[in-house]
């Protein structure tokens, strides 16, 4: 058994079922090995951005993590933006990068690269694995690590792979998260019977039915607020679940959001800051006579924290509101009619991905009606996680998905739509078209000038136009043109019957 | 006058005339400066892959640094792998990367990123500017820098871009590189006048044509061989000019290309190694009773040494054998008869991008006839060069470009079709479609076992097969598939006529 074998058979018995893999040379053996021995499901990416997005919504979807297989330094690379999105989301990946024979490193062949060195920014893990007999160990270390919710990057040398001598590693527990400390339950408990205004902020993985009830009935029994933080990376939503709002992206509307509130209450959330800083605007979000509270941590337990908190303030059952399925839009293409139509088609147990950028901003309070479904955002901001992330999605949860993407920025990660066809995932793409960096215009506006020839050349993305069908066609999967929300709903129904992916290009 | 205005002057006078561009949010002031200030070429480009691609040949074509202008550490991220290859490749880039604003950095908002982190290995030179007043200077020191042939990572904070008090920078001298020491021309026309085998391996800003000459005259003196590197950033090439072939890529045909060789002078060259390490096959590719010389080191002006060598040991004249121009082939499409038809129709004085990988690689024996060109590669070996080079290209020398480019590897880098479209560049794109990862399924091979349906699914592009043609119209470039050696004779030759980007798919 060589390394490469025992990390194959160490990752199956440590429950991996799917690699993302974009191979290359160095890569080889443990693609011969992954050959030989049943068990893991490899789904060829075009490109590496493509892997490790689909990685992180796997884990979002599934609860477990997915591996990659990445090619050297500059592979990993190209993998890295999805990876800073991952580790924002806390996703688990075992990120596995193929690397230059230990004895040729140091030839300084032209593909060798500082690949820890770019691991690590992202990473919570990063291990270099050194000979063939110690590759399964440290393949248990990474999926361990990994099942924790972080990115752990094994880097694995050609000759570690290769060699004879490999031992399969055996799967090692993963630790429990952390409780949150009795006093800050305690503290909590004091500011809301306080009845001063106050607001709990929810974050990770509170963000399901079970746990919005528990938070619900908090607010409902103390008159406290709740928000979910501005990006999150899986949100348990649609009719019947307790409905709540985000903290919005733009600024002013983000301060507003918090204004007058006096204690804020961080539930595996981070404090608030705006996604960017403006000349003369708050970085802070929160007002300047808030407290700011942490009743779990972000790597601790919220979920009980929450419960344990609504048994000391006595929350009683809560009333949840049921928001009335809508009927499809039919008027002018706009966020509200595309929202709504939406809201009203959307199976049951579905998947959306909402790299909706600009367009699709406000997508959210329209489709509190919509039939339950999870609904996963690009946390780290880092553009192109939405199509790679639907392909994840789908393999994670074998259920339909629904990405809502804009076209400036479906653009950084296209290929991924190859792959929904290679694999016939049921996904169906939405793809915002309006032609533009529509989310840029509007932030060169606040700089307080038109545009010009030279500016619009980087804002506009006409001139051509992007012909997303013929994009489509041409990485194997079917695909429509929307001009009208008739045409809109026809064909999105159409797409959630049919087995397999298809694209509609919605001209907004 | 603002920190980004400041930037921009600094960059006008100190020669900077392009900026490949992929903007957001942080980078709206240095936009609207740009905007503002006329001067500069702004060419948008849909990922930053393709930005960083185009400003490495940029360089290789223009002899000066282009800017990029990429957004946050992500932003970057998506940038490395291109500018890995314009490391490797010695190519001068000014690169920056718009960011945070100083003082929201510590909030840790979900776009901060490690920048300077993921900067640094591809960099020889790094900086952040700190404050509007030193951007300017900042941003003159990183042009000094570029114009040694290296990266200039200039890391932009929003708020140094905003905030006003910018000063414009002084453009700096760009020291000349040294010269090689005295005693290696001594020591090679030792070795030279020897007689044992020796051989010039030539690479960096040897490989042109008045260069190359030298070079010829010196092995024509004295019985060497010469060869040039396996990876070259630039190699002038055509009839007329001195042929010189490279290291192959081949472990065994690498190792088989210095046997023999008593002494290896390395001329603007790396000691060679081979692409990756094989089991049982040698590293340092050299003879083990090979003594290895250095004439000229990387950044030393190998140039000048090659010339005093010649005037050391009395070369003559060199003879150039002129290889005659061949006729367009006509037999069935095969690595032999593509590379013989570009090199009857190869227009005079054109820009040839090689990212053929493994159909393309035995291109540079058959094309020693066509017209005058100039011949690029990928010297990292990071994998999507080439199309995002074809832009860079076009944009740097105002010549045709043809683009040899293999399938797979198109798909990291397919965008660069759409902006070859918008700024209507010359650009001959062939994609060898061979529709599989023809040099893993060659490299599975020596494994030693038969891919199975796992592997296959690694290794194979096919089902679907990508339609090229279709994926080009849907970015504006016309496009057409050739599936004989006449039709692409006649595509081809079309193409070099018509203004504009053209996709030729050749099913090889």
């Amino acid at each position: 058994m060589n390394g490469a074998e025992s990390l194959v058979h160490t990752l199956i018995a440590c429950g991996i079922d799917t690699v993302f893999a974009n191979p290359g040379t160095s890569e080889m053996h443990f693609v011969a090995a992954l050959d030989r021995i049943p068990g893991i499901n490899c789904v060829l990416c075009l490109d590496e951005t493509v892997a490790s997005g689909a990685a992180d919504m796997y884990w979002r979807t599934k609860g477990r993590p997915a591996a990659t297989l990445l090619h050297c330094g500059p592979g990993l690379a190209n993998a890295l933006a999805n990876l800073h999105n991952a580790r924002r989301g806390r996703s688990g990946i075992v990120n596995i990068v193929g690397d230059q024979a230990t004895y040729h490193r140091p030839l300084d062949a032209p593909l060798t690269a500082d690949t820890e060195g770019w691991a690590r920014p992202v990473s919570g893990w990063v291990r270099t694995a050194m000979t063939a007999d110690a590759v399964g160990h440290d393949a248990a270390e990474a999926v361990a690590a990994a099942r924790t919710g972080t990115i752990a990057t094994l880097i694995l040398p050609a000759d570690t792979a290769w060699t004879e001598g490999g031992v399969i590693g055996t799967p090692q527990p993963v630790p429990p998260r952390p409780t949150a400390d009795a006093s800050a339950i305690d503290a909590a408990a004091e500011v809301l019977r306080s009845g001063e205004p106050a607001l709990l902020l929810l974050g990770g993985r509170t963000l399901t039915d079970a746990t919005l009830r528990i938070a619900t009935a908090i607010v409902q029994t103390t008159g406290a607020k709740m928000l979910a933080e501005m990006f999150n990376a899986r949100m348990e939503r649609g009719q019947g679940r307790p409905p709540i709002e985000r903290i919005p992206y733009q600024i002013d509307a983000a301060v507003h959001s918090l204004e007058g509130i006096r204690h804020l209450i961080l539930v595996e959330a981070k404090p608030p800051v705006g996604f960017f800083a403006y000349p003369g605007k708050k970085g802070r979000l929160w007002p300047d006579d808030c407290t700011v509270h942490t009743l779990a941590d972000i790597g601790q337990d919220g979920v009980a924290a929450l419960q344990a908190l609504a048994e000391r303030i006595g929350a009683g059952t809560p009333e949840i509101a049921v928001t009335p399925r809508p009927a499809p839009a039919k008027e002018a293409i706009a966020p509200e009619t595309v929202a709504t139509s939406i809201a009203a088609l959307l199976p049951d147990d579905s998947v959306v991905i909402d790299e909706g950028i600009s367009f699709g901003r406000g997508f959210s309070r329209f489709t509190h009606g919509a039939a339950p479904h999870l609904w996963l955002q690009v946390p780290g901001g880092a553009i192109g996680g939405g199509l790679p992330g639907a392909v994840g999605a789908a393999i994670g949860s074998g259920r339909r998905v629904l990405a809502i993407q804009a076209d400036g920025s479906a653009m950084y990660s296209i290929t991924a739509l190859w792959t929904m066809a290679r694999c016939n995932l049921d996904v169906t793409v939405v793809i915002l078209a309006n032609r533009k960096y529509a989310i840029l215009l509007h932030e060169y506006a606040n700089v307080g000038a038109n545009p010009g020839r030279t500016a619009m050349d980087m804002l506009d993305l006409g001139h051509p136009d992007i012909d997303f069908v013929r994009l489509a066609e041409g990485m194997g999967v079917a695909a429509a043109q929307a001009g009208s929300m008739e045409k809109l709903n026809e064909l999105m129904a159409a797409s959630f019957e049919r087995k397999g992916p298809f694209l509609i290009e919605l001209l907004t």
